[in-house]
């Protein structure tokens, strides 16, 4: 059945971030849609964001496009030239290779739901605001390469 | 800005389909959020589909992946299996390859909206209900592969 059983897909708060830029996305809770609608192409997670809780520390992917459709709540878009309000019914999109870093921030007192898409070859990126980029095989890395 | 001002893309009610099957998504407004935001390895159209329109006719894409969210308004799904309700909010996902044609009809009295996404390589898909498909090429021809 193609449309989505969101109850169906367990959510989780995992990460790969080293301390202490986990702590940041403690609040996020991802569902795994693309991988449960047998997709590989298109990557697909719907997200909620807890209150103060992160989408992801600030970052921006070096060949791979990604769209995020905001369903319910607010949250505030973060990148280099200040902040956006974003709420139920919003569209925004990041072309690859745009080297301004963004995420979002739940800062209001309710959960933030969004579905985030994405498409292209993982060859790496960088967050704005750390010292940490990722490589091609999804390492998190020192901007002078060193690991974590 | 990567927040999408949909007010400032132009909708577009074309299509290349053939007649007598242009006619079912005469009612069908598409904004073109990909090309808006500079993106190339994910499709994005923001879509709304008056009264009585269809999204497409009844297709499956051999090798793209697609995904749906539904922003506002009411619409049915239709598949081989039979149909299913949509509203805002939901999320429906069709892998590559898979050879069950959908498209979604407004049979409400109120304007639908959605985003599509997709990814992958198109290398043609196929019709449902009728004698037609599309060549890599993006061209509609007969399933015997005459050209309309």
């Amino acid at each position: 059945m193609p449309k989505i059983d969101l109850d169906a897909l367990e959510p989780t708060n995992a990460t790969g971030y080293p301390p202490p830029y986990d702590a940041d996305v403690a609040g996020r809770w991802q569902r795994k849609v693309a991988e449960a609608a047998g997709m590989k192409a298109l990557g697909a997670r719907h997200v909620v964001l807890e209150p103060g809780a992160w989408s992801s520390q600030r970052h921006w992917h070096q060949s791979e496009d990604e769209l995020l459709v905001v369903l319910g709540g607010t949250a505030v878009l973060v990148e280099d030239d200040g902040e956006t309000e974003l709420a139920a019914g919003d569209i925004v999109a990041w072309p690859a290779g745009v080297a301004d870093g963004h995420h979002l921030i739940n800062r209001s007192d309710a959960p933030c739901s969004f579905i985030c898409v994405s498409a292209g070859t993982d060859t790496g990126g960088a967050y704005s605001d750390i010292d940490m980029k990722w490589t091609a095989g999804g390492r998190y890395v020192h901007k002078d390469g060193t690991p974590y």
